[in-house]
C-alpha cells in the first residue's frame, strides 16, 4: 500500500507467464492491437495514437516533451507537487522555454493561472494526481480555456483509479504509468495523443526510442508494421490482462471501488486523531498523504514506524517524496490492492504500530 | 527460434510470478543487488556502474549515445548491418559528428580502419554480434589500439551466447538486451560503464530518464539510495533469475551449448542443399542467417515459408531486416531455446515445408 507499484491483479500475473511470441508474430500482433483499443476505453478517447511505450511512467513524461518541444519552445509547467518539478526538468532539458506556474504543496493549481502565465504557449503541462501530496488538479477546466495551447497531462495515478476523460476534458496528449491504478506491474507507459497534437511532432526528436513518428509505424496496423524496436511482449500481455480486468469490472465501478477504499481509509485515519496532508476539496482516494505526527512511540522515527509495518505486518506504506520527506507517510489504495481488507489491516497495523 | 525474443527460461517465467515488491523494499534492493553483481559476472567485468536499464537492448544503445556525447563530438562508427545504421541515426540525433565505417553486410569490420578512420574520436562503436547479418566482428581488435577513445560495444545478441569479455577485450561501455540468450523477455537493457568512461560522462544530457548520473545514485548501494524513477521490479527479477541460470550453469559451458546447438543447425541447413549467408570465419552460431533459395514451392514466397512453419509446426523464423528483407532467414538458437530438439524440429519442419 505504497504509492506504487500496487499489487497486480491475478489475471495479470497469470499473463505474464504466457508463451513468449514474436514482436512481429500475428498473434502478437493482435494482443498489441486490443491493447491499444482497451487503452482507448480507459483513456476515454477516440485518438487512434494510442498505445503503451517501453519504458516506465517517467519515459511517457520524456516522450511528451521530447515529440513536442523545439529548443526555444514556451511550455507552461503547473507545479504543485514532485512530478510537476521533474515536468519542468525534462522539458528544459530539450530546450524549452519553461514557464513555471507554482502552487502550494498539498492544494491544487489554479486554472486560470496556467491559462494566462505566457500569451502563446506551444504546451500547457499539468500533473493529474500528484503522487507526492495527494492532490488532484483540474484538468477539465484547464482543457476548457487552453486556447492554441497543447493540453499535456499526466494521469500516471489517476488513470483506472477516478475518471480521467481525455476527449471530453480537452486533453491533447496523456500518459500514464502501469504500476499505479492499472494493477500491472511497472514497466509501460500507456501514452495517447490526439490527431491535432498529432500534427505538431517533432519530426526527428533528439530520442530515437521514444520517437513517435516511428512509433506509429508499428503500432498502426493500418499502415503495414515496420519494426522499430523489440516490443516488450510480455509486459504488453500483462498490460492487456489488466486492462481486461478494468473494462470487465466497468470504468466507473472501479472509480468508484478506489473512491470507497480512500474514504474508508482516511475516515479511519482521522478517528485515529492523524492529519491528513491535501486540502481537502481536492484529495485523492488512491493515494492518501498524511501527516507524520510530532510524537512517536519511544525510539521510533517516521521511517521505523514504516520499517515495523514492513517487517511485523508484512506491508508497504510510503515515505514523503521531494520536500515532504520525514513529513508525511502516503498510503495508497490502487488497483488490485484498493480493497477493503487492506484497508482494515493497514488501519489496524498502524494502529499497533503507533501504540504507545 | 526468430532472431529475438528466444524462449524464457523457466526460472525466469516462475520468477514473474512472484509478488510485486516497492522499489525501494530492502528486499527488493537485495534482489538489484544481486541482479548488478550477476550483470558483472557475465560480462566478465569488474566495473562498479553495472546495471540494467529501464527499456529494450535499444534504449540501452540510446543511453550510451546520450550520456557521452556532446554536440560535435566525433564518433566513429562501424556499419556492417541494420544495428550499425541504428548507431549512426542515434548518435546523430543527440549531435554526434558520425564518421561511418563500412563493410558489406554478411562480412565483418576492418578492426584497423576503424581505428584509423578519425585522428581523436571520443567514440569508437560497434556491434558485436550482428542481429541482421549473422556476422561477429572483432572487439578485441579494436580494444587494443583505441587509443584515448571509448569503445563502445553492442552486445545485444553476444551476451550469455558467446564470449564476452568486457575488462580483457578493453571496452569502456557495453550495452545488451534480455530477449537474446539471456533467456529473458524483451524490456530491460544491461549496461555497464567502466571507471575511465564514468569520467566522461555529459553532465546533464538531453534525457532525463537515461541520465547515468542520476541513475547511479539508485542503484549504488555503497551511496545511499535516491530515488529516480519507479524501476520495474518484476522484470528485473526475471533477469535476475535468469542470470542465476546462466551463472548456474556456468558460462562457458553455456557459450558452448550455443556453439554446439549453431553448428549443428548450420550443418543441417547445408546438408539439405540451403547456403548459409555470413561469411565462414565470423559466423555467429547463435544466429544463422540462410538464403531463401531461388525457387520454393508452388505458390510460396519467403514470406509464405515462415508462415507454414509458424501455422504448422508453431515455429518462428525471421525474415531479413533492412536490405537483407526477401533475401534471407534468420534463425536464432538463443537462450533457453538453445537445444538441440530444438534444433532437430526446426530442420524437419523446414525441410518438410520446402519439400517440392
Amino acid at each position: 500500500m505504497g504509492p506504487g507499484p500496487s499489487n497486480p491483479y491475478p489475471e495479470v500475473t497469470a499473463a505474464l507467464t504466457f508463451p513468449v511470441l514474436g514482436h512481429l508474430d500475428p498473434r502478437f500482433l493482435d494482443v498489441l492491437d486490443e491493447t491499444c483499443r482497451r487503452l482507448r476505453k480507459v483513456f476515454q478517447t477516440e485518438n487512434a495514437l494510442t498505445l503503451p511505450l517501453s519504458g516506465t511512467g517517467s519515459a511517457g513524461m520524456e516522450a511528451v516533451f521530447v515529440n513536442f518541444v523545439r529548443p526555444g519552445d514556451p511550455v507552461v509547467v503547473g507545479v504543485n507537487g514532485l512530478f510537476g518539478e521533474r515536468m519542468c526538468d525534462v522539458a528544459a532539458r530539450v530546450g524549452a522555454d519553461v514557464v513555471r506556474v507554482d502552487a502550494p504543496w498539498g492544494e491544487p493549481l489554479d486554472p486560470s493561472a496556467l491559462v494566462s502565465a505566457h500569451p502563446a504557449p506551444r504546451i500547457i503541462a499539468l500533473v493529474h494526481a500528484e503522487t507526492s501530496t495527494g492532490v488532484w488538479n483540474d484538468v477539465a477546466a484547464v482543457g476548457k480555456v487552453k486556447g492554441d495551447a497543447l493540453l499535456v497531462v499526466d494521469t500516471v495515478t489517476s488513470l483506472g483509479g477516478m475518471e480521467v476523460l481525455v476527449d471530453a476534458w480537452g486533453m491533447d496528449v496523456a500518459y500514464s504509468g502501469t504500476q499505479k491504478c492499472l494493477g500491472v506491474p511497472p514497466g509501460l507507459a500507456p501514452l495517447t495523443v490526439s490527431d491535432r497534437a498529432r500534427s505538431r511532432l517533432v519530426e526527428r526528436p533528439t530520442s530515437w526510442y521514444l520517437d513517435l513518428n516511428l512509433l506509429a509505424r508499428y503500432v498502426d496496423s493500418g499502415a503495414g508494421r515496420v519494426y522499430h524496436h523489440t516490443a516488450p511482449v510480455t509486459m504488453i500481455g500483462a498490460l492487456n490482462a489488466g486492462l481486461g480486468v478494468i473494462l470487465g469490472e466497468g470504468l466507473e465501478e472501479g472509480w468508484d471501488r478506489h473512491y470507497r477504499c480512500g474514504k474508508l481509509l482516511q475516515d479511519g485515519l482521522e478517528a485515529m486523531g492523524l492529519e491528513l496532508f491535501a486540502t481537502r476539496s481536492h484529495r485523492l482516494a488512491q493515494l492518501t498523504t498524511v501527516r507524520v505526527p510530532e510524537t512517536l512511540p519511544d525510539g521510533m522515527d517516521e521511517a521505523g514506524v514504516r520499517r515495523a509495518l514492513l517487517d511485523r505486518f508484512d506491508l508497504e506504506i510510503g515515505g514523503g517524496a521531494g520536500k515532504l520527506s520525514g513529513r508525511v507517510w502516503r498510503i495508497g489504495c490502487m488497483g488490485h490492492s484498493s480493497r477493503r481488507v487492506n484497508v482494515l489491516t493497514c488501519l489496524g497495523a498502524l494502529a499497533e504500530v503507533l501504540k504507545r
